[in-house]
């Protein structure tokens, strides 16, 4: 519990610093909104690495362009030390067979928009049978085996538009896209599509991760754009439907790839980090404009400026662009190992996994000193719209920390999530898809975040 | 001063509301949510107003559509009772012909992208001269007539992207575009072209009113995108350029339009008003989605949430849309004269026209005591991420019902300004630039709000 007992003195020294030496603290931070605003560099990096890297799902050529891009953008801006650090990744492709069909009583058919779902087996050919249809896992649990042996299944779950906070809503869907394979398969279903995370009624299918269950047959996995969910279940609910889809998605074995990292050393406490990052992978779709490339210019970014800023951190602050967070999160366990091995300390992280939407605040998964300590920080951002410092989640990238620093504090970026779920693992998540102010407010509010915990920890 | 002492009684009832009944408030505002995000109209109201309707300057076919539909859209939700309020408008049109460019000293012609600015006069032809810079208005003022004289004047000031708020960066640059034709003629030149009041780097021009002096010339005036403004800047930093430009818009005599006007009566005050209201009209480029097709649909349906709700205000809930915001307010003026006639008492107004974006919170314009009592709002509103009640602006429609009704609280809703200024008065503010969420959170939020304030007041 050693952090714990260090965490209480936060407390203190996170009053201390907002009533002392706050006068400067705005300055330096005005000074990093100017430069994120009038001389930034993030929305050019962010153009860069959609336009001129693309799509880089772990394995990918695309991806080893990426990491040669992040290790070019830190040596121009002139980080103390560059790293890349070895990791294995899995290696999935979606292949060039990709399309389905569904047929009602009449003959008539009907193209469906799919995507197949991450790490999802083809279909070896065509694959047609009779599709059912159930609105949420759990009622697909309850289904008897003999109702779908031998059919498709469609899971029709609509994200909650209720839910104020988007991420929430997502949530309650997500077992849909994780487990949705796994469940028919149990009950004898030949293939599974489900209806696309997102909110908008729109054409674009929506990927993302799946998992089969050892010991259950493996059956092919796709996600159909919300219109034709609509169309299906409409379709369903006028009589027997078949569903017809070929994908020649697979597997290859793991890849070797990088996490990609750069600091400022700290000028007192060299040993001591903080990290910061998000993920340089992105699924195949779009650009992986807002997950995560809006994440990792975020950071680029909050480092170029402080640097520029003439800021000598107390703690060494480490940028990681990680690898693989999409489909086995290989890039932030090997990190937390490597960094536990070298015997560093890591006092803290801060991940931006969120998209580059206008800057909310940040959250903070950790003991209590550390969430009243960021609500220290509340009055030297609020001229810059931040206003939401609560106990919340840090990143996937970042979790496994936990595991080898007990107690360490996860922090993390948190935009506004409306327009999320319009882009998020889909071909609209492209660099169009980002707006310039919002993306330069959340770099500079990431360098002032990161600056204060430096300057609190 | 009546309205000051009656203030004063808020501050009480503000308080006692928040601390008594405020489950059952929580309850009622988290319904207008769920209305506005699960059975909502806002989006396909917006979009049949775009879309079907069109851009809509005061004087057009397209604005007595525009009425008509509001019109309609009141009666269809049933609204207690609907007016259309006569009021004499200013008729502008833009004409057929509208381009322009640039020639330097080798005779290389270089097309610019241009929109004349609302009210000016044409050109008469094709207006050919000598092009000189400002960087802004003060800089042209200090200029002498013999540099000027002959000439077209191009004010060349950027919108400051280091001001937080848009609406402050907008403010600073608002001169160059209002006075610029005057001040450039006081020194002789023949014609003024602006850059336009945008944020991005793009090749939209931005309109906006701008207006003659009486006893000074009347000098044709355009605005020029932001890329054709860098574009003729550079040109310029090499020599002498010659700009070219025709427009044929002109002034028609003043049309007769309307107010539209629908409210909820008052169940215990039914001659107590509080107004809530956004602008008809909009620009003609574009379709006038934020600006202020939004505002107009955020009031709607806050009315129509209320109603079927089941919400009996104990004052009457008017909406107003407002004709003539772009180019003369005379729908505000008529409104606020009517009322005043008619001997009603507005005890409160409240508008939307910032954009259909993520919801912020709201402004006071006010005596202090009206500021406390929105600030007492904030602890219901914050689940929705409401977190702005401050001393601020109301609205330009609203605005003259302060000289009818002394010390009345004028309250502007507030969203997020990030992208306001990548669409205002541009032919980017189509129905595509509005986010469904983002509208409908508004709409919910203004619903909550004139609830709250009716509770209140």
């Amino acid at each position: 519990m050693k952090y714990y007992s260090f965490a209480l003195l936060f407390l203190v020294s996170g009053f201390s610093f907002s009533q002392k030496g706050s006068g400067q603290d705005s300055a330096i931070i005005r000074q990093f909104f100017d430069e994120a605003l009038v001389r930034g560099k993030s929305y050019e990096d962010l153009r860069s690495l959609c336009k001129g890297v693309g799509a880089r799902l772990s394995g990918s050529a695309q991806a080893q362009m990426a990491v040669e891009w992040g290790k070019r953008k830190m040596e121009t801006y002139g980080f103390d030390k560059i790293y890349l650090q070895p990791v294995m990744v899995p290696h999935w492709e979606r292949g060039n067979k990709e399309a389905a069909w569904f047929q009602n009583s009449t003959g008539e058919i009907i193209q469906v928009d799919i995507l197949a779902l991450g790490g999802s087996i083809g279909t070896n050919g065509i694959l047609k049978a009779e599709v059912i249809e159930f609105k949420s896992l759990d009622e697909l649990k309850k289904a008897t085996k003999a109702s779908v042996q031998g059919k498709i299944v469609f899971l029709n779950q609509p994200m909650n538009p209720a839910d104020i906070i988007t991420f929430k809503a997502y949530g309650g869907c997500y077992g849909i896209r994780g487990q949705g394979a796994a469940e028919s398969a149990k009950l004898g279903a030949v293939g599974v599509v489900i209806r696309s995370l997102a909110l908008p009624e729109d054409h674009f299918p929506h990927t993302g991760s799946m998992y089969y269950e050892e010991g259950v047959s493996k059956i092919p996995a796709g996600a159909l754009s919300t219109i034709s969910s609509n169309e299906l279940s409409q379709a369903l609910s006028k009589g027997k439907i078949t569903f017809i889809m070929e994908m020649d998605c697979r597997d290859f074995p793991d890849e070797p790839s990088f996490n990609v990292m750069g600091e400022l050393t700290g000028s007192e406490k060299p040993n001591e980090v903080i990290t910061i990052g998000g993920h340089l992978d992105s699924w195949d779709a779009g650009e992986g404009a807002h997950d995560d490339g809006a994440g990792i210019v975020h950071c680029l970014e909050a480092l170029r400026i402080l640097k520029v800023s003439g800021i000598k951190p107390k703690h060494t602050i480490r940028v990681v662009f990680f690898m693989n967070e999409e489909n086995g999160n290989k890039g932030g366990h090997a990190y937390a190992k490597w960094a536990k091995q070298e015997n560093q300390k890591q006092i803290a992280a801060v991940e931006s996994d969120r998209g580059g939407f206008s800057p909310d605040g940040f959250e903070c998964d950790g003991k209590e000193p550390f969430i009243q300590l960021i609500k220290g920080f509340a009055p030297l951002l609020a001229p810059y719209d931040l206003h939401h410092f609560e106990a919340g989640y840090g990143g996937v990238d970042i979790s496994p920390l936990k595991q080898h620093y007990e107690g360490i504090p996860l922090f993390g970026f948190v935009p506004d999530s409306q327009r999320y779920f319009d882009f998020h693992h889909a071909a609209s998540d492209v660099f169009e898809s980002v707006n310039k102010r919002e993306l330069e407010l959340g770099c500079a509010s990431m360098a002032a975040f990161v600056y204060l915990l430096d300057k609190s920890l």
